[in-house]
């Protein structure tokens, strides 16, 4: 789907610089109920999205984010609270605003646990989620830090054999430093494909390959809209990506004592969109468990799997879009860019 | 594949008491190179394994063990030594010897680590493992503890895209209780198939799902035998699970300061089967990151999920098994037994 960028003329396309955009973003935020500090991180969060072709979360998020903020469903002022739970165990409490904020407010003492103990996991509750999960975990891996995330959803996968959506789609995410280059990273939904995915498959009125998802009667289908309208995603690969659906529940909700996707309750307010549930992250000094050459090891095994003849590497077309974007612009559906104009006055 | 149990008739099968495999296969460690303390420990792992059905690591591994003991390839008489790297990070050097021992020895540190920080990291490096890795975490889990475990083995999985093998089977393994009855366990190679699987289906002449793995000129290919010889496994799930499989390495190898999969060479040691890599298992006090009700939340997730008609949870067919075998005894081929008991002679 990301790929709908390639398919546009450029006629259409306007290059926008990355702190055009992302100055634009902050405004948008900024006049919809969100307070300045989150606004920062949230535009911010947005336009590396867009600027990377992590394009379901990218700019395409914005109608969904003002939706949930106009519904009264999250709280765009939150301020974060940080508990002290041990010298390993940090808790968030996100008021029920955003998740990156609640992140951020976390990162001073992760650092600060990780560098006593060698390890931080971080555990966020009340916290709305509603971008990839990498953006979370580069800033730990360009301080030569590992990190892993999961988050949790609202209720749109079911277990294989079920025919009720229990799960989110359940991302997992995963950064690692490598010598000399850029961090390795990698984030998929746990699912067979991301809800921003089929979203923009519906939008396309595009079919989705067969075990992507059940209808309203529990059959499989192709068809993306029957998926969203009363149906379910599957996990990817059967029941081990089921399984990693079910752990992603119990460490990213269970865990911090978040809601679980299938309690999320959008009900009361027309137009949410973003659920509140909880995110766990693990963050790990590697040079505290192995070698003193942890990143020099990843290279080797990176260009091991290169030499094997694999295609590409999970973070591979992330950093060359972005190295595009960086030199060009970003390139925007012109149309789509005169939308935020209107956003943001 | 462990439904093979099934198929045999009752008088091919003797039932032997858990305590009377265990002891059985102590001896034959024992007599094979393995010190008594380490004996005990693969004999309980072992015979844990044959008792819940976890066949391809239960009996059917004592060949390998044991050639690869008569090699001289692993040291069954090792003695793990533990480094204290910090409050949360324990870092074990298995001395070429067998992982579990390892594990074992690091058990009270973990342990303390937990308590004073809410979090442990274990990495293990030169270490054989030639098992699941459930057993590795239950203990943690019965305990009210959440454990995570990964571990690379020998180069047989081939990145997509790629024809040569770089990845170990890299089973990722998770633990969490569960209030009122057993843990919540699974455990799976990021391979399509878990070696055990794929030559116990080559023994038995059985064709396998077209996706498990590729031929010496990269084809795909139904025939366990090609894979083995001189083809590769491919990771379940797609471009998803080989980057699972990645993480599986730099988690259990680069992390740990062991091997990596691709660098394990046996040539050297003809009959050598155990592969000397690394291991790490994450160790976290649930209620020090979340509610005080964590059990209590995994149990309603799980009743959600069984709610929704999934036909079965990981550990059930594991569970179910392990209480048949605790009422009847344990049902193991005769003509096996017998070798076992020439094995102990």
């Amino acid at each position: 789907m990301p790929e709908d960028r390639v398919a546009a003329s450029s006629s259409d396309l306007t290059l926008v610089p990355f702190v055009v955009l992302e100055d634009l973003l902050q405004r948008i935020f900024s006049r919809h109920g969100v307070s300045d500090d989150n606004a920062k991180i949230l535009a911010t969060n947005c336009a590396s999205c867009e600027r990377d072709g992590s394009l379901s979360h990218g700019i395409f998020r914005i109608a969904g984010y003002l939706s949930s903020l106009a519904s009264g469903w999250v709280d765009g002022r939150a301020v974060p609270r940080l508990e002290d739970r041990g010298p390993s165990v940090i808790r968030v409490d996100a008021m029920n605003g955003f998740a990156q904020p609640a992140l951020a407010a976390a990162v001073p003492a992760i650092l600060d646990r990780v560098s006593a103990t060698g390890v931080a996991l971080v555990a966020i509750r009340r916290s709305h989620h509603f971008s990839a999960l990498w953006p979370d975990l580069e800033p730990f891996a360009l301080r030569d830090l590992v990190a892993i995330a999961m988050v949790t959803g609202f209720r749109c996968v079911a277990p294989p054999g079920g025919t009720k959506p229990v799960f989110g789609t359940n991302p997992l995410a995963f950064a690692a430093p490598v010598a000399g280059t850029h961090p390795l990273m990698f984030d998929f939904a746990t699912s067979a494909m991301s809800n921003g995915d089929l979203r923009l498959a519906a939008r396309a009125k595009a079919k989705v390959p067969l075990g992507t998802g059940i209808d309203s009667h529990g059959d499989r289908t192709d068809k993306p809209e029957a998926i969203l309208d009363g149906g379910a995603l599957l996990p990817f690969g059967g029941h081990k990506g089921a399984a990693l659906s079910l752990m992603v529940e119990i460490m990213a909700s269970a865990l911090t004592g978040g809601l679980f996707s299938h309690e999320v309750d959008f009900s009361g307010y027309p137009g949410a969109e973003t659920p509140n549930t909880g995110q766990v992250l693990l963050v790990i000094d590697p040079e505290r468990a192995g070698n003193s050459d942890f990143a020099g090891r990843v290279l080797t095994l990176l260009d091991t799997v290169r030499a094997s003849g694999a295609a590409r590497l999970p973070s591979d077309r992330r950093y060359r879009q972005r190295a595009e974007a960086n030199k060009d612009g970003i390139p925007i559906a012109t149309d789509k860019l005169r939308q935020l104009i209107v956003l943001a006055s």
